[in-house]
């Protein structure tokens, strides 16, 4: 894996403060492969915002980073100082986007961190804020592999997949969650093909997972969106293969607006649909998927998304960023924990709790 | 209607002869309303190749219209040696696109007028083509008000309708296919409302049909084709309504890549999903859709539809610019004889034969 999608670089060697956040411009991607370096706010929550980093996981590490260099400029030696800073932070980069859970538990972890470290002096608290962080983004590459090796054991050499939006590497610290499997299974020398829907209006299938897997070798062959029904009719597609940005109790889950319609094209096909996600995408607070507040984003996106207007001036646009694909259109959920089947209610609840 | 998708004109008042093409060059929509005037069968073929005029009845009239325009070119009072250039310039028009079946029915009627005539004198049989073309013009113009009559009785006032791709105006002489039901329903004081896919690669629907829906004040709404299931779970679409570019003996439909996904999606929410097409789209030399050429377009018409890249260099494209919907998913296919309803193979036999 060679790809670095976020990362907290220390400015003197071999220590971790003072530091600021490197990631991927993803908007950039994927003529150019540009990195944006900060420690402001502001600048986090504008890079979520307009998806300069975007993926579930990888937007909970981005807070959490954000959290933790706004942390370290507090200039007091009062750890409350700091915490109140920490509190203020958190509730402001919680209006970054609305969907994604990992978002809320990323940040949620951070201030238990900071509340819990009252006791600290202020310099060992701006430490352990900035470790939490790290230790974040390590959890979940390590959930991803895990992701990937029990995702892995439902695929057979040769097979080819078809995936919906970026769900890789670029998605979180690293392996990502849909693709990790194809990733694993190239380390163990199988050889999975993928398909890509370019997934308008933002192309993140175009731009980013075409691009990703590009860098890795790994066939990839991209397709319009509205091209996937006739790739199934074909007999191309051997599994589906999506992230999720949340998923309720009974496993209704949210993922990239066109995640739905793909899964009903592949129960009309007799294709196996896979969500792949760490635990922190579950909300067990929400009985099921129509509780999963979805976003709405500007119509500018759809009308002149490729930098040249495409549709009329003032043209009536409606762009829900997310859907919510019903649990029983899902063949089985993926998470760093294990494989979970239907009925989803039980098995989530007792996954979870182990 | 306001809209004049393709005329023939003469240079001279109250002559047919000579004459040019003038089309809605559609390429450079929505953003420029440009005409392209010709009368060269090169410049024909191009802009049926392009796409500066689509929609399978719109192609069979500009190369209607291209024939007649070569002929009257044609420097000879010998009636034979026109007939052998029409000969000719049916087989080279043949070669723009393959799908659409109307563009090879216009082109065989041209061929049919003119060896009928091989008695007429050169400046008769000239005018005869011409004429000959702008009955199909006429004829189509016909044809597409008729499906809007028999259309709009599948609709009740207020409904909302999806379509993909353009079935409008702009594919036909005038009120289009799928769209003439709604025009026909506001001559009728109804008000139909329009949700519309961008339709992917080249966006007809962003572009196209959402720009002549608003011409004529029509509600219409923009979504990316992978928002249809989400608005169709939503409960805003009444019936989809589409058009085709070859429909075989036994009801399957070929039309804009899409549209088989589409139909599914409508079978999915239990939505009616209508086929609205002239007679000339019917190929009863085909049993089914499988035989149905598929033309597949090129990979920068995805990667750099919108004059920017949006994909990788060199990413492998997969672009078929047509699909099947087989007879199974389709409620009813509209045509301007009437409504067929399944068993599609004994009632398109029946109907077409009358």
């Amino acid at each position: 894996m060679r790809l670095k999608t976020i990362e907290w670089i220390g400015v003197n060697a071999n220590q971790l403060i003072p530091g600021f956040i490197k990631m991927i411009d993803q908007t950039r991607l994927p003529t150019d492969l540009v990195y944006l370096e900060t420690d402001q706010v502001e600048q986090v929550w504008e890079a979520i915002k307009v998806l300069r980093v975007r993926g579930a996981p990888a937007i909970g590490i981005a807070a959490a980073m954000g959290v933790a260099a706004v942390a370290q400029q507090v200039d007091t030696e009062d750890a409350a100082a700091i915490i109140s800073r920490v509190d203020e932070v958190v509730e402001y980069l919680a209006t970054s986007r609305p969907t994604a859970v990992n978002l809320f538990w990323a940040l949620n972890r951070m201030k238990t961190v900071a509340h819990a470290a009252a006791e600290l002096k202020a310099g060992e608290l701006k430490e352990k804020l900035v470790v939490e962080a790290m230790t974040i983004r390590d959890e979940d590459a390590e959930m991803c592999r895990a992701i990937g090796h029990h995702g892995v054991t439902l695929l057979k050499d040769r097979q080819c997949i078809l995936t919906h939006c970026n769900a890789g590497s670029l998605a979180t610290a690293q392996y990502g969650t849909a693709l990790a499997p194809i990733y694993v299974a190239r380390e163990q020398g199988m050889h999975i093909r993928v398909f890509v829907d370019e997934t308008r209006p933002l192309l993140q299938g175009a731009r980013l997972t075409a691009w990703e897997l590009m860098q890795e070798d790994i066939d990839v062959t991209l397709i319009c969106d509205n091209m996937a029904a006739q790739v199934m009719r074909e007999g191309r597609i051997d599994a589906v293969l999506v992230g999720a940005d949340r998923i309720a109790a009974n496993g209704d889950a949210a993922n990239k607006i066109g995640t739905y319609g793909v899964a009903l094209l592949a129960r009309a096909h007799n294709i196996p649909f896979y969500v792949l996600a760490p635990h922190s995408t579950f909300d067990l607070s929400l009985d099921h998927g129509d509780k999963i507040p979805i976003e709405e984003r500007e119509p500018v996106e759809v009308t002149e998304g490729f930098g040249r207007r495409t549709a009329p001036a003032d043209v009536k646009v409606y762009a829900p960023a997310f859907d919510v694909t019903p649990a029983e259109l899902i063949s089985a959920i993926v998470c760093e924990k294990g494989i979970l089947n239907p009925p989803y209610k039980e098995n989530i609840s007792r996954l979870l709790s182990v």
